[in-house]
């Protein structure tokens, strides 16, 4: 079964749902929502119920909000964990880069530079440490939780993918753990196969920010 | 077997995690960090994973990031549905009590009359139709979905015993199905008891914003 994904044509909210599906293999198509009337449509039509995008139309379900979404694809592909304890493990280190991911969101909406150095300042070295560790202390074998992927990983790649593309991949040298982590992802066939395809949307920009504003105001 | 909550002396980020521990019948004492030098030590025992409160230890773990310990507890309690389609609704319906609770969670911290009177006019007739429509929709029975308790339900009633203690019942006399619900949830005998006794801790005040900053600055 196909999945639509409607959201605005970048990243966002929406990019842990697309890894989430991508590395579930559960395939999808996007609608890119670039019009005020289109957005306006689907919450006349009662598709969002708070009011906000992504939603993913799925077997007859109009799921919203990002975690949820990520979540219940996540469930698809077995990436919760395999018991109680590691359930328990990717839920918390999944919300731990939940609040990572949140310093590099504003990017272009905030400014650009102005996010990247406080990113650079404040989360990055708060919790590039952390993961390193974590992925040290679970066995340096390129996952969070146990010994193959989790929503934990997915969550802490979506804001490594942002780290190497933004600011550059030195910047993850002095994290060996994180540097694996990240060419252990690559190499997972349905990210790369993602990462690679037209389903991948751009980084922020002044078009794209703009877009978002005519949608939303 | 007991938990022990490590929290400030208030509800905080703790209050969804002492509901669901209540509604599970967990039995829990706390520990309140009330001194910058108790939150330091748990820090540098490494119990903090993210260096963030709230921690709850329960069966020689350590849980932190209060979404992820309440559906821990949850999930005891058998609050995250019966089946996917329940589990799916429940996890989307308390994300967006997450983001209706959010406007509170300021109070005292950004004023006290400033944060109310924002929550009026733009949380409370955004997310009070929206709850009290599911509500409706779910058969009027007082719950978010299925004919019991769930995770979903401990979210919105955070937000509304909020709402009736800081800005008085009347605030819900449009939302009927939202007094009802409040009603139902009050009628529960684990929320019951808890709210009763003296793990319920005060609303925000001016001793205890000095206090969590004196702990945090």
């Amino acid at each position: 079964m196909s999945a639509t994904l409607y959201y605005f044509d970048g990243r966002g909210k929406a990019e842990i749902v697309r890894l989430a599906m991508a590395a579930a293999k559960v395939p999808f198509t996007q609608v890119d929502i670039k019009e005020k009337q289109q957005f306006e449509t689907l919450r006349a039509e009662g598709k969002l119920i708070f009011g906000q995008l992504p939603m993913v139309e799925y077997e007859g379900n109009h799921l919203v909000q990002s975690c949820s979404i990520a979540r219940y694809f996540a469930s698809k592909g077995n990436f919760l964990g395999s018991n109680e304890q590691e359930r328990l493990k990717v839920d918390i280190l999944f919300e731990g880069t939940r609040d990572f991911n949140t310093a590099f969101m504003p990017y272009g909406f905030l400014g650009f530079k102005e996010v990247l150095d406080n990113a650079k300042n404040t989360a990055m070295p708060r919790y590039l440490p952390i993961y390193n560790f974590i992925l040290s202390r679970n066995g340096s074998n390129g996952h969070l939780v146990g010994s193959k992927l989790s929503l934990a990983d997915l969550g802490l790649l979506e804001v490594i993918l942002t780290i190497e593309e933004l600011l550059g991949e030195d910047e993850l040298k002095p994290y060996p753990e994180v540097q694996n982590f990240l060419k252990v992802m690559k190499s997972n066939e349905g990210l790369a196969s993602y990462l690679r395809s037209d389903l991948r949307r751009r980084k922020n920009d002044e078009r794209y920010v703009a877009e978002v504003k005519g949608v939303l105001y």
